[in-house]
């Protein structure tokens, strides 16, 4: 059955950008090997190790819909409506879509709930994975008991402040099983399934 | 050469402790294998997974110092003078040792800084690796750039909140070299080299 996933590459000490929106090192493993992996975009090709194309091409493929929060979509300019994933983008804002759009968004999704962006997504990705892309996206996702697995691309990085991965909770700790765990070259690649 | 290493179970989301100082599920995997690890305490025994026994041999028989703040030290008694890891004891604190101290503690030693702290436990420690085993003496010493190693329990749950391992840096980033990771159950075992 498709699984609602998480990924986002994190500092070891929790952060997903730095305190002014910088991601700093955290993507550096996307171009540190000798292995293409072609993204969706044909403007972007990924230079992987071997481990990490794995992780990657298996990430891409599996991926039937990407949930974002406003924010990300507004700093990345909705990705032209082509993410490197190759996958449509439901994002969950209370605003209305932007007027200076360059142009119509076929690929893209506007909702006003966390729950609702999952479950667009989810009609949308059949019989594919749900991967939510935004930290405050994810947050709510766990704290609502919607996410199934949680992957972190795990960077040898301290940042010491920033934008976390994972935030408050609102209820007991969330337990996980332990990781499928892929060491690449400057990414420690970790899926850990959520317990229910 | 000796080392100066760091060693805590942190959660995925990088908390040592909660907020109220309960170590919740980080300490699980100290109990859940069929291999029997002996302490340097005749009335503790770790029970843990094959994999997680080979660290801990090497953490403990590795380790010829270690450095605590003064409050782990008043958390736990002082240890009763004899830590599970077998290595005398250096805390780093303000304040005179206790009055109430049950007896007295020939095996630990009471410093006034974090360099004083550390230079005294490498002489304790001779050719064998200084271990530091709270974090806010951690997080001082990263920004005094005397850490060589980080190494990480790192357990599958998400404490939300709490006290964390890696705390606000002084300057840049901190960066590491890519780990060595040995997954074990209930936790994976992650060290770190960090750069100069």
């Amino acid at each position: 059955m498709a699984k609602v996933m998480t990924h986002m590459c994190m500092s070891l000490d929790g952060f997903v950008a730095g305190p002014d929106d910088d991601p700093g090192e955290l993507f550096d493993w996307y171009w540190v090997g000798d292995v293409e992996v072609p993204s969706a975009r044909p403007d972007m090709t990924f230079q992987v190790d071997a481990d990490s194309a794995a992780v990657l091409r298996e990430l891409t493929s599996g991926c039937g819909a990407l949930v974002a929060g406003r924010r990300l979509f507004d700093i990345t300019d909705g990705w032209g409506d082509e993410h490197p994933v190759g996958a449509p983008v439901v994002v969950v804002t209370h605003r209305p879509p932007p007027d200076d759009a360059a142009g119509p968004l076929p690929r893209t999704t506007f909702t006003g709930s966390v729950q609702e962006g999952i479950a667009t997504a989810k009609e949308i990705a059949g019989d594919r994975d749900v991967t939510i892309a935004s930290a405050d996206i994810i947050q709510q996702a766990l704290n609502l008991g919607l996410v199934d697995e949680l992957c972190i691309s795990q960077i040898p990085v301290l940042f010491g402040s920033g934008l976390r991965y994972f935030g408050e909770l609102v209820g007991d700790h969330v337990m996980l099983d332990d990781p499928i765990v892929v060491p690449g070259v400057r990414a420690l690649h970790l899926r850990y399934p959520v317990r229910r």
